[in-house]
């Protein structure tokens, strides 16, 4: 078993992403150990997976090795693991590797896809969280034009130039909307055999509208964005099976290759080893100072936790993660000076979902809530202001020239299963 | 079987490495239809394969799709397919989809790794071909430091922290260099109980000098550059074993978890089709037209070939393939106008490798053969000058802006295995 070296209260984090990083660069300054766990070597910039999946963005443009965000901080080790299970009497985690005690826990695992009880639909529809799946997902489309230019029978073809989409959430959309542009703008000049400018992309959603978390109104707006794209969007339509020939719902078979799955999430199964009351989606419900009930000295951030601030849920999304973080860093600090921990407070900075070029909505408060161009310039300005702050540098040719004036390297991503590291693909 | 649709010649390009995006490239004007077949959707700039491998650059910085690059081409098709065989009496080739009949064949399919019969050390020792080789080789290096940074074992560490480049040619030279720049350098400040600076890497070479096939002076000059970096080179020791536990030759084992294989290549196993008197490596002899001596309507040019210009073998390197590509462009264009085939001249542009940051030899003739820094600005401009040429664009991020404003796509490669390509992971 792995003890902290020191004295200091030993603070272990077991994930990554928004929240997780958010509370490791918090407790730069605090009197503690940190050791970071994570099954992935990097940290990604999960709102901007689907450029990933759509090839619009290079994989090392939105996800960067998180020993390097942190280098400079000097109170934190980073692993490369996978925490399997919390000892919570005995204060220590099981990785698949090593066993490690902590003072303090904060688990920021997040979510995963749900086919919620369908998981044969997993291997027809792909889901989108993590870079993997960014390039499984890329893979698939860019394959299915590739078959449909070498097919000769019309039906074959259609089937293979036909996308559905399940789940009409910001994700689900931006993936709707991206697969469009790149059938109809990125690779219109170049099939010979098939009209790229004609594939089906279709939206299908159970609830009775796109972007059910956003207002009517700008519900309203998406669907009208998506269908002035091109995608057929069909709306309180539960899919009721996916396999090799396409999506089925109570309107019939939609014969399609390609099935991308944005429906549904699941939290992470690590919370069930420190709740046994977690919610349906699988959360932890924890106590204002985001605690869970059985330990004060653990905590749960991010899509995992089901959180309330000030009487109103608290959704999964990046902004919230990152203040759940910063929030733990405040609390083991008010520990350390034995003071009262402050209660968390969830600051709503607004939602925004792109659809396409020129076409998003954004939700900045009841009276500033807007569809359109205006609404894609917001939307470029944060994501582009976003990913400038998380990265240091702009492109992959200047990173060269970078790279050779610093020595440092801008790529240094894992992909791939990590069981088959140790052979060839 | 697929025919031609016109009456004009159907010119069937398989492989579109250098060689056979010449030869596509200079028969734009030439009034036949062209098929490209090619088992990857992307042209690889391979002289930079060893960037991607040593995470310095992304894939799309080196590979573009093939359909993207001659969309503007009227008289060419392209396919995503595997040619498997030649009929060479029914002019046809076999892929694994279809049957295809031609006129003219340009066979280009290149060169792979050759284990010299030990099959059995691929697994352990992956070669450089394609991005796919690059991606494994690079995921590969960064586990081994992870898994370094993780062991409590310091014999263990060792192993994980020791790599061993197997030939010691243009590829090996600038594998070992580049793996040595990254401990020393981009990974420097990101581990906290392992000193990457103290990696080893090892290149081996069973002849009697590094790059052999350059002059002695650049040899020399090649190896003191190595050592200086911190490589150390073993010459004249040839390998015996790779497994699992490393790399043995006479003088004993080297544990090393990562072993790179960069010793020899074998030509394609398709020229078998076309020659039964292919040489040593595989390859195929072509007269002085590059036509096969069976058929001179079938044509080998690049890295499969056996050619021999001015009585001087012509090397395996990417200015003769392309020169070999635009070559067959006149000799099928003489054809045509019932003119003589010219035969193929090499025009020798010189050779260069480089070894790292600010370290290089490059041979522009014998009276201008130089080694280190000035020799790293020549093969830098060469190189980025080859590459801004081969892409229109030059970074990531202003490649994003470039999508938006043209709706083309960057990152269009489909890379893993096709055969997982429907199956998550």
């Amino acid at each position: 078993m792995t003890e902290p070296s020191q004295g200091r209260p030993h603070v272990v984090i077991v994930g990554c992403g928004f929240g997780g990083l958010a509370a490791t660069k918090a407790l730069a300054d605090v009197d503690v150990d940190i050791t970071v766990i994570d099954r992935e070597n990097h940290h990604t910039f999960q709102p901007l997976l689907y450029q990933v999946a759509s090839a619009g963005l290079n994989p090392s443009d939105i996800a960067q090795p998180i020993r390097h965000i942190v280098r400079k901080q000097a109170n934190v080790k980073v692993l490369l693991d996978e925490v399997v299970g919390v000892d919570l009497d005995g204060r220590k985690v099981t990785t698949n590797d090593d066993s490690i005690g902590y003072d303090y826990l904060v688990i920021a695992t997040g979510a995963t896809h749900s086919y919620f009880g369908n998981d044969g639909w997993a291997e027809f529809a792909p889901g989108l969280k993590s870079i993997d799946d960014a390039l499984d997902i890329r893979r698939r489309i860019l394959i299915a034009f590739e078959r449909a230019e070498s097919s000769t029978d019309p039906v074959e073809r259609e089937r293979l130039t036909t996308f559905v989409v399940v789940g009409a959430g910001p994700t689900g959309v931006e993936l709707a909307g991206a697969v469009k542009e790149i059938a109809t703008k990125a690779l219109r000049d170049d099939f010979r055999r098939i009209d790229t400018t004609s594939s089906r992309v279709v939206l299908i959603e159970a609830g009775p509208r796109v972007l059910g978390a956003f207002t009517e109104k700008l519900s309203a707006s998406a669907e009208q964005q998506l269908v002035k794209l091109g995608v057929e969007v069909q709306t309180s339509t539960p899919v009721t099976n996916i396999d090799a020939d396409g999506v089925t719902t109570a309107a019939g078979t939609i014969p399609a290759a390609t099935v991308l799955w944005a429906a549904g999430v699941a939290a992470s199964p690590l919370g069930q080893s420190v709740t046994d009351r977690a919610d349906r989606a699988g959360r932890v419900p924890v106590r204002p100072d985001l605690s869970v009930k059985a330990d004060d000295h653990v905590v749960v951030i991010g899509d995992l936790a089901a959180v309330t601030s000030q009487d109103e849920v608290v959704p999964g999304v990046a902004p919230a993660a990152t203040q759940g973080g910063q929030h733990v860093a405040r609390c083991i600090d008010a520990d350390l000076s034995k003071s009262e921990r402050p209660i968390f407070v969830y600051k709503d900075k607004g939602s925004m979902a792109t659809i396409g070029r020129s076409k998003a909505v954004a939700y900045l408060g009841p009276k500033l809530q807007f569809g359109g161009y205006f609404a894609w310039l917001v939307w470029w300005a944060v994501h582009i202001i976003s990913l400038i702050d998380f990265r240091s540098k702009v492109s992959a040719m200047s990173s060269w020239g970078w790279q050779y004036l610093t020595g440092q390297r801008v790529a240094r991503l894992i992909t791939g299963r990590r069981d088959r590291a140790s052979t060839l693909d």
